[in-house]
């Protein structure tokens, strides 16, 4: 082991956190302020200027945009033979926030997470915090390691362990049961609204809102009403973190 | 000059190609194969198997990935003191349709595009082709050359010659009056219709659509009639490659 990761891992100041991130990832890391970042939520950032925590949102940003590359030449490579269409499926099964959550939950982000307490009985508000911080956490992975790395982390220690893409091709998300089950079990009301028609519209498109416990959570606009009531949960679903 | 080099721009039955490929990115590409797929639209794409054809659409959606991380992070270093918020709209003006459509133009993807010259006298059929084979364009070279190479292309060969950045971050895009000069320029006559109000809704939206030439080009949803037809617009100069 070199000088430079021994150091790191066992005699710095920040050596505990260090061997923390290194279970975790399987690497050691350069630079740890930004694995810090990466796990703080807006709820507790400092200000760092007017109108900008400096919380993990930057990060996220950056993050996303990388994970969305990464996960992309995957499939490209994976499924020569099918079309964008199927890829851009595909890629949002994988990089969707309900999926990302889970991701971030089987790798262990909760434990490193820094956010007001106050949110953790509060499933709407704590919503995509985790999906949220697993995006940060490629971000930070990605400037502070370099793209070729945080590709190879990607596909090695993320997608293939944890993600069945074969499985994730045949399945198609029934997000509505997904609600009415997670509602049932958090003891929730969940209604599924749907709105009056356009007067005189030319298409007859179905709008479709649903509330849990009062709250609207989401909306949905298709030619049926099950395709609409579809979107809509999908919608809540996302804003849930399910 | 290597001899591979010498080799592809003098000698190689491509050669010619490969001179004019040279001449269009700076670099002599390898793999001449992946940048001709890049050029062809669907138009005049093979069947490459039952429901795919051959055409470049599978590259823009890695190309598309790829350009967004580029861009996203060249943001990021750029503005550090700004948020996601700010992230997210500076790239969307950099990577929407209609401005990839003009930087393709810019860097003379034209004279290379293979497609049914039917579509050249049709603006709402061209719509962005340009922009499209543009970001296949950017697929193409990342599989050919790597990421680090990709990166640095687009931001010494592209963003530096051809986007001022820093002007973007000013301008707001009027779509409205970009639509209406456009159409007023090619003859065509433009109709900006208020849908009638959802009867019983609980919040007031406002709904317009965009007629040109009697063909629906966006819709607009919005609180206000203006920010309605803003959007309607803004779809419509998407459909219209503007």
């Amino acid at each position: 082991m070199p000088a430079l990761k021994l150091y790191r891992l066992y005699i710095s100041r920040d050596r505990k956190y260090a061997r923390v991130l290194h279970n975790m990832l399987g690497f050691v890391p350069r630079n740890l302020s930004l694995y810090k970042l990466a796990f703080r939520h807006k709820s507790v950032a400092p200000q760092l200027k007017e109108g900008l925590k400096n919380s993990n949102e930057r990060l996220e940003f950056l993050g996303d945009a990388v994970l969305g590359a990464i996960v992309g030449e995957m499939l490209f490579k994976k499924y020569p033979y099918r079309d964008e269409g199927f890829l851009t499926e595909m890629r949002s099964k994988i990089v969707n926030r309900n999926h990302l959550n889970q991701l971030a939950r089987k790798i262990g982000i909760g434990d490193l997470m820094d956010y007001d307490s106050r949110m953790i009985h509060n499933p709407i508000k704590q919503g995509s915090l985790m999906g949220d911080a697993f995006e940060a956490l490629v971000g930070a992975i990605y400037l502070d390691q370099g793209y070729v790395f945080t590709k190879e982390f990607i596909l090695k220690r993320i997608l293939k362990p944890h993600v069945d893409v074969d499985a994730l091709e045949q399945t198609e998300t029934n997000f509505k049961s997904k609600l009415i089950e997670w509602c049932q079990r958090h003891g929730k009301e969940v209604l599924f609204e749907l709105m009056p028609n356009e007067e005189g519209a030319r298409t007859k498109l179905f709008t479709v809102k649903v509330f849990v416990d009062n709250e609207e959570c989401g909306t949905g606009q298709d030619f049926t009403k099950k395709n609409a009531e579809k979107t809509a949960a999908e919608h809540a679903c996302a804003l849930l973190g399910l």
